[in-house]
């Protein structure tokens, strides 16, 4: 870290900020430039919070020079992670392909669903029960009746199942019935959310903020590690940014540098991404072409009927169209798929 | 709502629209334009995804014409709602200034706090008892003891308390010491955490998701609204865009925007919304011009040595000096302050 | 277009908005819904500024339902346009690649790098001559000295040349040394340059602006197309986002998002739309497996001593592993390479 | 500026980092933290591209500390600068009003709106001849009969005329007519022009690009200034970000952030920083209450029948309700308006 002063401070704004920063443990190191006085950090920084000396007297900014997570860093452990949800694993070398509705809505829709994805090639089945919506006039899920379903589509397929948790009192519930756990992008700085989570043993899919920075996400995984909890996969799914054809734009570059920072597996949401089922196939090659562990994908056996996000949403013979494509990416790429 | 068709759309896909809006209620409407077919609805949208008609076949896109939100609007009720936080009104002919730490830190910092903004004109004082962190690694608040502290100030100074709720279990707890509920910008859209303040009858001052619409803004007051809880105070705290220079931007536009379309209280976070102590007080002044009902400022009596936000904190003499600049301002658009 | 009136809009409100459109050629259409009236424009849209009747007594807001660009689009044309660059062809079956250093620098610099791209299987040479620079203290450009340099590499090594053009004025002189004119991402609105090269009989690789809508990348094109020039080839460079870890953002959406809208050829630019060369290889990868035409990607013998954006460029040898991961993708997708 | 090594950056990568800042004329200050160098550079960076050494091995980042601009800069001159656009200074105790269409249209349009601003309080008369529009197909301006309209309102009110120029060959043709010349949002980075005007005389009302940073619009600024033109008065217009329900997001914080970095006068166009009639008093009230040195509104005597823009464009009688509720602002602030 450095303290950039201003042109104008005085040796005693100087001198008060070198001894705050001996008082907090950490050694100093001056040099000037222009009319300026660099005061360059040394010690244990993970804690620090910058604006501690943003505020003194003098000071222009405080620079942050290293990264603010370490658990989850590539200096901590280098070999990648490859996280279990039952028997299929994430981060290894296939790409695992995880798929299903939106919502859960009926059995009939959840089973179909569910062995349609699985002949097709998926190895996750994932569906909303709790829904997070915009507007109070929405559908809001199933809640515990679709859990069921859940676990029936489970019993039925064989496929582990993936679904969000929206408050850290479900944590219990949701263990009882699935396999992993989703926090949506609305809750990846909901802190008590992560807490809980990380105070549990399963999986977690920590999806990126449609808001947030590459390294916000990064400390967001570092909250559910640092409560003891190592199996987290990241998932990115897009950003808001000024471009309206799209839901999101899907940050491509977070895979490649996503991988140069963490040793998390990352997977990629093709459909909230785009938001539209037309661009949703070239979306998952990019993808996999891009390094991602994964695919999350809304499919729905007649997504013209489903209650929700059925214009991102998939057909059956779509995603088995969906997953050919993505082998062969995946192939070209040294990965199985 | 509008369905637009594609060009390509065959006379079937355009009647099973219509089939389709019939059977959840609606009436159509269709006209021609270059080679395309529009299809109008007319009914109750209010609950209407338009995704549910998104993904139909030969479907384009679907145009809401109309907002989404009811209870927040001005078309709900057209008389500005005062919500009144003990003895004090926001939203009525006064500027109301609410000012205090970030966190709450010692009794000595509470106390010495709350004296000197009470002295130079604050209303209600604010700390942070639970601080949402985006490092697992940072201070997280003092807690219930924090609460205690904020308690013994009201109890010496008369100042109405407003502090941050984190979770939906907190509420009790938190309802037991303090007179309003504030929800943070990560927490905008925490719909559990929308449910139970607006299931509780505090008052909630509602933080604008740093990358949420104006529109999102008034769906999670309507959360709130639609429980039950009529008292909600809406809080423009600066939005994330590409600039760097300063920690947000401070959306001005927001406040009158807000004014055309909702009854709500409109507040500013001039604090967050710069991030810089030397903006803070060109920045309060604008919001007053462009016609907030009140203010939320971070006050520090010795801002060097917070424990957080040191950098956007005004000192106790730099906040005398902003509520004078803050009256001249008022006085000039009509209101007392 | 469809003109949406306030609740509170007056009958005579409503005639005025009905005359002024039907003074304007258009034939109108009313609905009501809830409290307000729409009112339906059908005619020929294409010159109507919405501004003229948003500003009608009465009117909310007018919403436009289909495109403002005609002759870029598929419904003008609806077979892919192949773009020839002397004898490459851009927007065929073969993925195409355009590599060089970001400035000319020496001839050393450029024969070099030019033998090494063509080696490695590149097909054009870029390389600038004229920079744009942010700083008026940066390095600016070799000028007419660097494309007397690029003409000197074409000759060494067959391959056609593409440059960035700056102003109207330089078109006439840029034409007689290069084979296709770049504007760049800071110029895609100066409309006075894009009615110039619109007038000129060049291949133009047109950049999107780094802040510009896909809707807006088309429309610039589409000045082009309408002062007779066809020969636009479209590069996606990544957009400006709130994320600082890379450069920009590539946004790989617009790749399939374009091959939807319109018939040009879509390339990519990895270098700057990550600003990372570390990433530069996932990128071109995930660009190729979303339906790229082609590549634009800055190598430099010596990153380490290049005059400009040296962190972002590859060097010839991991520019050759670039070109064989990309053919592997390439045919992956039923493109060669 | 500082130079951070990889962790894993070799002795000799670190060695070759100190002599390549030397071959540049840079002293070296080596420190170390964690397991990383960190290299200080001293001496004139001014003209240092910092992807000189960021393409270096073991580079991790490059660092810049201060201020890229010097001649915009507070340190290089700390007095305000006040512009002079004949008799009206810009910069002074006075705020000034900038008033008048979007486009010119006709005689009779012009000469009823610049007598109407004048008489309401504005001190000069904005007007566009050359319109920079996002469609080929939309109206372009009236080109030279533009400028002969506005001359002859000139000569009828004595207000003197500020118009946008497109390119740099249009700069003797508007310095004929026009007391001072407009670069708009999408040439704030068209450095030939920048070039042009910065070697004319004339008073240049510089708009900060919808995409480009403060620090963006101070470089631009300093393309000008350096090219021997000081007469620079700074334009925030808005800038573009994820928020549909206005054109533009109004960037309120850059007022003072601008005057803590640099002396030249600022304006605000609240018109286009809104895109909304409805907003633009209240957008007028904040940037004077913010501190800026005047306002650039548009106006027009009858927005409905407007040829572009109406929807944003005040009434005359709207505009002398601004003026008044700006000079009681003003005054709050210590102003004159």
């Amino acid at each position: 870290m450095v303290v950039i002063m201003k042109p104008d401070a005085s040796p005693e704004d100087i001198q008060y900020v070198v001894r705050r920063s001996h008082s907090l443990g950490l050694k100093t190191h001056l040099s000037r430039q222009d009319a300026r006085t660099f005061i360059g950090l040394v010690g244990d920084l993970r804690g620090l919070d910058p604006g501690v000396l943003a505020g003194l007297r003098g000071v222009e900014r405080v620079q942050a020079l290293t990264k603010p997570f370490r658990l989850a860093s590539l200096e901590f452990r280098s070999a990648p992670t490859i996280v279990r949800i039952r028997d299929v694993e994430i981060g290894g070398a296939a790409v695992v392909t995880m798929a299903g509705p939106c919502s859960v809505e009926t059995e009939a829709q959840i089973l179909e669903t569910a062995r349609g994805v699985r002949d097709a090639g998926a190895r996750l089945f994932r569906g909303g029960a709790f829904k997070p919506r915009s507007s109070p006039y929405s559908f809001q899920g199933l809640a515990e009746a679709g859990l069921e379903l859940l676990a029936r589509a489970r019993d039925e397929t064989g496929l582990p199942i993936v679904t969000e948790v929206l408050a850290s009192e479900q944590v219990p519930l949701l263990s009882r019935y699935t396999d992993a756990l989703q926090i949506g992008t609305r809750n990846m700085q909901n802190y008590a959310l992560l807490h809980a989570v990380g105070e549990s043993s399963m999986p977690v899919l920590l999806k990126r903020g449609m808001m947030c920075t590459i390294e916000e996400l990064l400390l967001s995984a570092e909250y559910i590690l640092s409560h003891g909890n190592p199996n987290v996969i990241l998932c990115e799914r897009g950003i808001r940014t000024f471009e309206t054809y799209t839901r999101n734009t899907l940050d491509i570059n977070a895979v490649p540098a996503l991988k140069e920072l963490t040793h998390l597996p990352v997977v990629v949401d093709p459909s909230h991404a785009t938001g539209k089922s037309s661009l949703v196939k070239a979306a998952s090659r990019a993808s996999v072409a891009a390094g991602a562990d994964g695919l999350l994908v809304e499919v729905h056996p007649d997504p013209e009927n489903a209650w929700s996000d059925g214009f991102q949403s998939l057909t059956l013979p779509e995603f088995a169209d969906l997953i050919g494509e993505v082998k062969r990416v995946a192939a070209a790429v040294g990965r199985t798929a």
